[in-house]
């Protein structure tokens, strides 16, 4: 049985139990999320020595690192440096979204190496093995998609993306409206590719029966994915990515039915007055499924700083329900990301995760801040530099600029207003 | 006569014509605007040779940068690399906050240096002019104040934070109320302190016409700063601020009575769910002044990455109506930031601003974020560098990692969808 079905069963599992204390919250609240499906724990049968992550209504907001080769940067141990930087920075999840290289070694090491569970994307496999095969996209075959999903589960990647809406009617709907960026994910252009050159549907869509016994079988969380998600600002909530998410909702309750945990990818580029919208938008569409957004991105133009733009839209999403951020790095839209850029992501993603946290009025989020602004009122460096969102940067900030007296910093020496004032108020706290 | 005294009077000043160029609207709604006080333009008497910048209702949300030297670093020539770095990063007003070293020889430089409008805060000058002489902040005197204020205005200083809120009653409702961290404006501090001591009202609001009287003559624009900004998440949105906020509605309509121009400062640090209210209520309760905001940051424990946090909570304000953000930099709580901290700060507050610009449906916002996405769509890869916030790092991440194809980045290498794709729809665009 699967950890849905199970739970539909009022079975609280051990790896429940464990999520439920990490997040504070009754074991039996949890069962009956995961239960309607709005709290999912990727979890592959096979890789059950991880720590579980729960993801969805009421916990703790969270964030995913992406890293894995491309045809251009394959090292393998750049990226095994990448994953252990990116738990280290605290992302909960990694995916490895490797395109170069020995596809399948890499997974195996980041399955290996990670203490956090891992998704990936197969169609990348069955595609790259396609043009390395056959010399093109085109020569995929549905057998090929699902066997490399099979595979990867058989290896116990715990959650997949899987763009089952990209769907002709939906690429019509693309091509009727027409867009600036047409197709930016690379998933969902492999598939659009094939399916447009043979006049076929998505097998993904199609054959969805065929990926949920798979599915079933690993009890793995699929992660249905934006394959048209807009990549620019100006084609945001346009009618080819609502169709898509028309479907992915479609696909959710599917999915359900046949006890698998599901979880909906979201965009992508969108002003940051249409990001509420999209998260309401996903929440009434697709049965109040986890929403995993990527960023969003509220401006095109931040290149260089793109985790900025991702921190954004990212904080705004999660105040408006949004469940899961998945990092953006600096050097997005520029260059495969190097460790810094890894490590600059994940905290700029925490911090998002974090303020929505706040916002939403997670008490455990609200008291860390207490706790930070109390040490600061103390004037306690070493507390509020062990609070910090990256302790290691905090104190480096610090001791760069030795302040004359211990208790302020170099900002404003001794007229540190903290101290001028404190002893006045020392007794109204 | 003041510019909000020839806005009444119908008179379109050469400094509207400019802003009103730039900002490309209707010079007579411009100055329509400037009658009303919900436009300000900044522009001492004595420094007409800047470029006029315009703040407030239906214009490009502006950054400031606040720079100067403190006891523990006062290194002139180190701010004025400084004030070069901001304003090459397109800061659009400068803040000399000195407090240590030769204060106003720092400020002179800086107002020689500056090409854009700069503010100061007067009450530094007088409060370490009183530790100095005296040895300590109780034995600053009123005269000492306006004598500070009234000097910085002859030297030209296009707006100054006035902490006239700041007042006996206010200091009362924070104590009934009590607070995690008390006052952390300077300012603030400065003024409560003596304010306390001697049992006496804030000479700022107590004499407000003497400080309309420096104003009027050098046609100065007001900054009513808020010396009782929270400093914690746990303390937004308090009796105290609000008390605050009340008293500089009214404080507002005084100046604007006299013919003086204001602008409104604000937190500090807000959850991310009150910043919106923050805005609403500023609005009102000060007749549409334009809003000034210190970030907001929305978490306290981002040190480090303040300028995140802050890029969160401006961006987020913007969309609600403020109109002029004061950047923070990595380094705030931590160190007197430098130099590229000061470039990491302008950016992030520029990226906010430009965000919230595209929310408020800005055009020429909108429309560079489609050049953007047109350029990438085109895999211009010169175009979409200068079109990005930040040319250099956007050329230096690029150049970091060269693809082998020069039309694609090292991210997907030649599985860059947006590559794969275009093709396909090269005729619906």
């Amino acid at each position: 049985m699967t950890q849905l079905e199970l739970a539909r069963d009022g079975v609280v599992t051990e790896a429940a139990h464990r999520v439920a204390q990490d997040e504070n919250i009754d074991p039996e609240l949890l069962r009956a999320r995961l239960a309607e499906g709005t709290v999912a724990v990727p979890l592959n049968k096979k890789h059950r020595d991880i720590r579980p992550v729960g993801i969805g209504r009421g916990l703790r907001i969270k964030v995913n690192a992406n890293i894995g080769t491309s045809g251009d940067r394959a090292d393998l141990d750049m990226e095994l440096k990448k994953l252990h930087v990116a738990i280290e920075a605290k992302a909960d999840t990694i995916m490895d979204l490797s395109t170069g290289g020995d596809i399948a070694l890499c997974r195996k090491a980041v399955m290996k190496n990670s203490t956090v569970p891992v998704g990936t994307v197969p169609i990348y496999e069955a595609a790259i093995h396609a043009v390395r095969r056959d010399g093109g996209i085109i020569h995929m075959t549905p057998d090929l998609i699902f066997d490399a999903i099979e595979s990867q589960a058989r290896d116990g990647v715990d959650f997949m993306t899987i763009h089952a809406g990209v769907t002709l009617a939906a690429l019509e709907r693309l091509r009727l409206q027409g867009r600036v960026t047409d197709i930016v994910s690379r998933g969902g252009a492999f598939l659009a590719t094939w399916m447009l050159y043979h006049k076929r549907e998505n097998p993904l869509f199609e054959d969805f029966d065929r990926l949920l016994d798979i599915a079933r079988r690993f009890d793995l969380t699929l992660s249905l994915g934006d394959g048209l998600r807009p990549g620019s600002l100006a084609d945001a909530t346009d009618r080819a990515q609502i169709h898509e998410l028309l479907t992915l909702g479609e696909l959710a309750k599917r999915a359900w039915d046949n006890g698998i945990q599901v979880m909906i990818e979201g965009p992508g580029h969108i002003p940051l007055d249409q990001v509420e919208t999209q998260v309401v938008l996903q929440k009434k569409l697709c049965g109040g499924a986890p929403f995993y957004v990527l960023g969003p991105l509220v401006t095109d133009i931040a290149a260089g700083y793109d985790h900025i733009a991702c921190a954004i839209g990212g904080a705004v999403a999660g105040m408006a329900g949004a469940d899961f951020l998945c990092y953006v790095t600096p050097s997005e839209h520029l260059r495969l990301p190097s460790i810094d850029d890894v490590r600059d992501g994940v905290i700029a993603a925490r911090i998002a995760a974090h303020a929505a946290d706040i916002a939403r009025g997670r008490k455990e989020a609200i008291e860390r801040d207490l706790e930070m602004s109390t040490a600061r009122k103390n004037l306690d460096w070493d507390r509020q530099i062990s609070i910090s969102i990256d302790p290691d940067k905090a104190r480096a900030y610090r001791s760069s600029s030795q302040p004359s007296s211990d208790d302020v910093c170099t900002m404003c020496g001794d007229f540190c207003a903290i101290k001028i004032v404190r002893d006045y108020f020392a007794d109204s706290g």
